[in-house]
């Protein structure tokens, strides 16, 4: 067990300062939909990703000229012309530029980590890649679940968990803490079928009353992408190896 | 689903605020072990428990010449004779008497809670007795997970979603929030075997390491008591059906 390093869960931003910490990775995590949008976006050829908080700082970029993508309520905030669904992100017609864009939880989730060492955007759409990559850097990882308004959100957690698990069967990790051990399990329960087991979720129920359900889908589908989103400075960009 | 009861599941002490609302009944929960021997102190004829946060509060107490239990770190508190081992609470020496109490997270869970419309005490040992009793109140129940040092804390969680398990068959509540999905999934894994669950939780390895495995098994036993703790005004007692 020497020398492993330690794999924790944060389920809510709300308890982030109960696991923040010097030297670790921080794995931000919006399943619904922010950071599985960004790993769409990096799939299809968009360079640059500022992530900010408010629609204050979406509306200032805007003015700047910038391509913003803005979400409040799981839609896309009059006046701008993307949210947050993945599917946004796939003409190719943001290849190479530089996109700005706020949600409702992840890039929150994003900008409170942003002191940490080094932040990573992990969803099931880059499970596999992330997980590999997170084993290389030989540094304790925190999966933080962007949650729904500070609350516990199912996916975010399972995500997190299928992370945990991945890391575990490497035997380079630990996990010793119990709301880790807890986001496994229920990964464990979920993942045979996972639209099934959220079917009673909050998010999953809001996104369906917003005839979502197709974004849902892609989001919940495992290794779609080898991106590794990083950030550097106050942007995401692709992790080259630095 | 008409007039159905909402039973929402708080997983730490630390996300209270999200979930504080009137009107709604809180069962706080420390499995492991204050609110487990606080069950079993009522069965045994202890006839009143005053739950205090503080050590200070403690002192005061057995200075007033009161019977105080006291555990830090898993252990009695140097100069008391009781700690949060059920086992202490059995011998039938404390039948009618008032017992002050004061623990790591337990005690202060229920003392957080106290300004709720009614506050119980749950735990495996009167799930099922609880469970009824809850579903004639026709309330909105929030279970509080005690955790650990506002941490999340896997044994409460289960035990909270042994009760929205048991309250959601009786189809007179709804539970449409995650956490609380999240609790009952948890419960559905563990509930064939809690030690085997339990065995990588970090407060099972901590009693483990205290030698209280007895402990530990007793208060993962559903159903040893009927009893209903009930808050009123600082002390618990039981339930008299008023």
């Amino acid at each position: 067990m020497k020398n492993r390093k330690k794999v924790e869960v944060c389920h809510t931003p709300s308890l982030y300062h109960q696991y923040e910490k010097e030297n670790q990775i921080v794995v931000a995590i919006d399943v619904l939909r922010a950071t599985s949008a960004m790993c769409a976006a990096f799939e299809h050829g968009v360079e640059k990703i500022i992530p900010v908080s408010t629609l204050e700082e979406a509306k200032e970029y805007k003015e700047k000229g910038y391509i913003v993508a803005a979400e409040r309520k799981g839609q896309i905030v009059e006046g701008f012309t993307l949210g947050n669904s993945p599917f946004g992100f796939m003409s190719g017609e943001y290849k190479g530029k530089t996109i700005v864009i706020t949600t409702t939880n992840g890039t929150r989730a994003i900008n409170m980590a942003k002191n940490a060492d080094t932040v990573v955007i992990g969803s099931f759409l880059n499970l596999d890649a992330l997980s590999e990559w997170l084993i290389k850097q030989h540094k304790d990882v925190l999966l933080l679940a962007s949650g729904w308004k500070d609350r516990f959100c199912l996916e975010d957690t399972i995500c997190a968990g299928a992370f945990v698990d991945s890391l575990i069967k490497s035997a380079k990790f630990t996990c010793d803490e119990d709301s880790s051990i807890a986001a496994k399990y229920l990964y464990l329960s979920a993942k045979d079928n996972y639209m099934a087991f959220l079917k009673a979720s909050s998010h999953r129920r809001r996104l369906k009353a917003l005839n979502l359900n197709e974004d849902i889908k892609y989001c919940l589908t495992p290794n779609q992408t080898d991106v590794i989103p990083i950030l550097k400075g106050d942007a995401l960009v692709l992790d080259n190896g630095e």
